[in-house]
């Protein structure tokens, strides 16, 4: 398969990042463009970003020169990834798509969208016909979003739970990394000897993209789950790896053991499972009572395995468990590409060129 | 009023230590004798004990000779305080109980016990007398403990909602601090970058007292009241105070503004108020979306106050707040002073001398 | 006495904050003023300022309405102390000494300048002469300043070295706290299990501001002392307290004991002793294996007391130890302030309202 | 090549646990035996170690039955990889060296040995020679030991310095990780918001180490270099990477151009260089002024290349500059591994099956 040419929008900042480290050698995808901000645009990549991941920056892309956010600069690319903040995102990502661009987001500008699919391959991949309300109107374009980096990880535990048992209502509380919050993201002075309380919008993000995801796709697109969410977002000092102590009431009861086993036993489709960024395994159970732990557990399965770790009784709702997913990979630059691959390997990415 | 004569039992360790800086120019209290392990006897308390507050040592009590934790030799006491670790609790406070002590304890040993209250002063008073249960034979010697260290915020909170609109049912995840584990607490390893999912027995306590607490006594003791709780326990890195999210079901429905003015009305019964540790408000509520943060509230009251914030609607049980407790003053030493101090005023504190 | 009127430029920042927080209830100085750039003003302090100390914001404080950084906004005041970004100070705090102001400032500025006193009460009160060469014009207006955080602690402990065996020339290295770098100090992200080895500036301030206040006053200024000193700087994940590790080499030789005696020994001259902010002592020298620790040590005297452990035999120049020293209080806040008492003391201090 | 039959002492240790990792697959080496103290003998590895790497333990090691620190239960190794205790391996070591094992150790212990190599293969690979000073007397047996952590990385560093512009003497301040503690390192309440200025023992092996390693073997063994050396040592809040900050006096005046020259034109001997663990580049210089850094750093060329950066005057010594190394990998585990590639190269690693 010829590449598909991708431009990055938002190249700078941390997801960013992450997405050109993980386009380095992908087998489908060639970085083609990257762009940023006016701050940014003339400068070469080196220069304008400054490269924050342990993983060297490759450096044919250190040499690409950032280009302003706009199509005609992205003229020579198939698709968008955007890494874009979400007022940016709101503006710039319906004029690519306008002008015959895939737009495959992780911005939280469109989620909610009627007509946008809010994608996670293992959870919802039908929510992909979403994309043909968009371009119902004769273009080629669409947008298409993972969800938020601490919406990710419980949608890939709660997809089998709904699935087998049926998810009444659940509560939720996380222990979200500084990388969530992006490059520009708290002072150190903070977060040391503390915790913030509060992320703002992540609550309410978090009790809305699930309801979504786990929803059902009609002729009249997408009702949402009928699941009542409760959240509690917290920023603690660790640097990846978003930690969710979550209490679900299942509609069908269920032990600990026979939960562990449907979150074990849980694979993608087959049709997701050859993609280049899935793991092997979505979800991978851990039996010690100390695990999951953010530093220890967030690069399993390369960043793209959801670890899941105490799955115990709960007093009020049945079964209480905690869950830990690499925030700017599974939950933001991982995602984006994996919902990309998904596109691509359904025949359902359009190339430009073939205008 | 002369002052009792105190022995504190574990003097060494980060609550004796706490223990020892709040005792210092109280006025009802005398430190007269510290007492810890056979590492330490013998030695004198500046030796024996790594120092780890802040505050100075009173050199007075850097001087003492640490003697070893048995009834005889803290002869010269009035009351014992315990910091004993749970294990040596359960072996020595039974023994100083018989000798005719009044044992304060903040350990967990005995606070299950049908005959022992489980106390805090603003919320559970009349509890003190389940003493009588322990004295009946004849002795003058008892024990009384305090709850938890994560217990004991929430039941100051749970206290005013419960007695003004009953509660159902509540879910509480914890981000705890790292003295709340005593001065062996987790390695710097562990907590760098990282969240401990897991603090062996806590989740237990935490679901086990509150509905202790809040129970009524009757002829028969306490009946716990019926009330499901359902804890996750995390340990993160920082120094002190436990901060708490918690999403509660009440029988009558409040709205958040209704549940802010419980709380900020709460005050300590009049026969509580003028006891030298009570705080001048048990509970302060902050309106800011972003408080209360553990290095910033912590301390206020004197450490014990409970400081609560971003009260609001929960969409699975009704309400959701944060709160912060210093764990090692209100949540451990100064719990058992104020424990202390009411007994003291109740006249209730046996003095060994007068036998 | 009747109190002289301040006010506070840049009062919203780190040091601002803890400015106002040593004002409150000072003898002989009232906050009459707060004062900060365009973005504040019209405010109230409370809205305009995000308050970072563990200690309340004085309420009269949080009511005062923020003014410009300009002489005319602040015409109620007799001195003003700055805590201005250098750039900003540059330009503005000579138009207060035009107006007549003593600029009492903890801004680089004009540290270097010919007539203007870098000045610690103990280390070189003799520079407050200095002052002459500003007034001789016939204004009464003038700039004091107090060397960098870093410099602080090191000129503290040099001082008596000096004036007692001779400093030929020294190493030292800085493990300096986040609150150095201001509110908007680094990310946390930058701190989190890593170390900045980078303070832009910091190394050439240390350099020469200590050479220069050792330095002897004559006629024609201050001449610099001859004693080459080489800084490494590093940013860690402390809060508050520059630790620093000294390698000096002396004139006269001397034995660790000499040289922690001298240390020990040394005392603030007679007229500064009574000053409101200064400590009982200046220097404290510990004998424990590991101590000054920046946790425990950096509030000894009020933050005002420069803490010095491990005096020891250096295989290369003679002499190393650590010392620690509180950057925010005795490196800024406080400094300015002694500065500021020592004026005030000496009668040096003009009344603008005398005018 | 048939491999040589490892077994590894002290496995279950920080260092233990990264020699085991890197043995993983390794192609001259196959781990045969896992032995530690009695608490974990007869366990299997996975019971008796907590392991701590974020790479996953080879299961087949796990499975490996840990076995007592005896020669005799190590029968069927050709060579052990000590990562014991100093106290152990002063006792221990030497038994082993007796029975004809070739004992390539990471222990302090019989590091300042006259007959014993101390070694890194790009500094001092002549020092191999020692050995057969020890097995002079007609057994096979040897002890070969790599310098302490912190050493590692200054003598990289000082080595082509030396040898280029000589060294007259050094001063040296480290930031030392947590991991160089071992698994039993400090508290999380000793590291929150403080630095520890103390690491027993510490200071005396940067200062003895590094000049034995910069000495001339000649006939009667190692003349250690005539070249004071002083260390400030600290232990930071970092997960790995010791970084340190270095004055030096050369023999020859050389600007930091030439400085950084000669440390990036620095390549391992001829005959080292194709070593299994070499990296590519001993040293690498960065131009950046605020690198290295621990977390972004200490991971080039897997962890075994020391990187340099901030080369610059220095007004005391001539030249100053920052550099940091794994301190797990470059400066234990690794080291030893190389030393024993080293050895098996050269033809000097004596298989015990052959006897």
């Amino acid at each position: 398969m010829n590449p598909f040419r991708v431009g990055v929008l938002g190249a700078t900042g941390l997801v960013g990042q992450r997405l050109i480290r993980q386009l380095d050698g992908h087998p489908w995808f060639a970085l083609t463009a990257v762009a940023a901000s006016d701050r940014s645009t003339g400068k070469t990549y080196a220069d304008a970003a400054r490269w924050r991941l342990p993983d060297r920056l490759p450096p044919s892309v250190g040499e690409l020169v950032v280009r302003g956010c706009d199509a005609e600069a992205l003229d020579d690319c198939d698709v968008v990834f955007s890494a874009l903040d979400t007022d940016v995102a709101r503006e710039l990502e319906p004029r690519f798509r306008e002008a015959g661009f895939a737009v495959i987001s992780n911005s939280s500008a469109f989620r909610m969208d009627r007509d946008v699919p809010l994608l996670i391959p293992e959870v919802n991949p039908s929510h992909v016909a979403l994309i043909d309300r968009q371009t119902g109107a004769g273009g080629d374009g669409f947008i298409v979003t993972n969800p938020n980096c601490s919406t990710t990880g419980l949608a890939l535990v709660a997809a089998p739970l709904h699935q087998r048992f049926g998810i009444r209502r659940l509560v939720v509380t996380t222990l979200q990394a500084i990388s969530g919050a992006g490059a520009e993201g708290p002072r150190a002075l903070d977060l040391v000897d503390n915790v913030l309380p509060y992320i703002p919008g992540e609550e309410e993000k978090l009790e809305q993209e699930l309801a979504r995801m786990l929803g059902v796709i009609g002729d009249d697109g997408v009702t949402a789950a009928d699941m009542p969410v409760s959240a509690h977002c917290h920023r603690v000092g660790t640097l990846d790896g978003h930690l969710e102590a979550v209490s679900v009431e299942l509609d069908a009861p269920a032990a600990p053991a026979d939960v562990s086993q449907a979150l074990t036993e849980f694979r993608a489709p087959e049709t997701e499972r050859p993609l280049p960024s899935a793991p092997e395994r979505p979800l991978v159970v851990r039996a010690e009572p100390d695990r999951p732990q953010p530093r220890l557990d967030r690069d399993v399965g390369g960043g793209m395995t959801v670890v899941v770790g105490r799955v115990r009784d709960c007093p009020v709702f049945g079964i209480k468990l905690e869950l830990l997913s690499h925030n700017t990979l599974r939950g933001a630059a991982g995602g984006t590409l994996l919902n990309a691959e998904l596109l691509a390997a359904a025949g359902r990415l359009p190339r430009r060129s073939a205008r």
